[in-house]
């Protein structure tokens, strides 16, 4: 289970090269309170996402990143050194939680594991896998769990 | 089904103003190549979001926007003009899907129905209630389905 996937991340991984319980790691990422504040002004203008004061009336005690943002930072890292998948990384959906908000000073890595690899039975050129991804900040807490479904090409015979 | 919400568009709802089958719709968002691009150096760095040529190439077929981006305006517009809840949107997760992508030119409007209302057992003060959104472009298509499960004050008594 603690196997390294360093050659893996190398690599360019086609569906035939995955399989249940294959881990990959990210690199870390480090979120500060203007990132926070420039996505919510974008994507998420709610108190608690923009301005420190009026956060701190709110349920989250103090300023926290938009869900939807810590979902952006996760792609990101899936993307640069998460899951080397030939294609890319194309996600039909998923199922999404946020057990805890990110917060300013926050340093967030993606520990992700196969699931499931299902072979598409009308395509035989791709399937999907399900892919559980834990993003987890400096203290090891989980902030997103995303159990993503992605189209991954199979290897041409 | 059909009643329209303006009244309580524009005012604060509590949990206990919510009931199943109630409908709310967002005003539109226009989306184009800049803004898929910028979005997509930020969180999604991948050839079929950051550039034309190389996404004709790709299964996209053209540019197209992440779907992080598409849940980004699909939050933007929830929470400008979607769901007038007390204390704000607030997720604790929820099912997300694209079953097409946002393509440049698009605009983008957001369906949604309350599906179920939830009182907490042990926090009396709250409870969760269960949204379908549905975000569609300018030709009436599904571009995202979020079904999330938001976190709800109930009225003092």
């Amino acid at each position: 289970m603690q196997e390294t996937q360093t050659e893996a991340v190398r690599a360019r991984l086609y569906l035939d090269d995955l399989h249940a319980g294959q881990r990959f790691t990210t690199g870390s990422y480090a979120v500060d309170a203007a990132q926070i504040k420039e996505f919510a002004r974008a994507f998420d203008p709610q108190p608690f996402h923009l301005d420190e004061a009026a956060a701190a009336a709110t349920m989250f005690g103090g300023l926290a990143a938009s869900g939807w943002h810590t979902a952006g930072i996760t792609m990101r890292l899936l993307v640069e050194t998460g899951l080397p998948l030939v294609g890319g990384i194309i996600g039909a959906g998923g199922e999404i939680s946020w057990p805890k908000p990110t917060r300013p000073g926050d340093v967030l890595t993606v520990f992700s594991v196969v699931e499931e690899v299902i072979p598409s039975r009308s395509r035989p050129d791709r399937g999907m896998v399900r892919v559980r991804s834990e993003t987890r900040n400096q203290r090891d807490e989980v902030v997103q769990v995303l159990v993503a479904k992605l189209i991954v090409p199979r290897r041409p015979t």
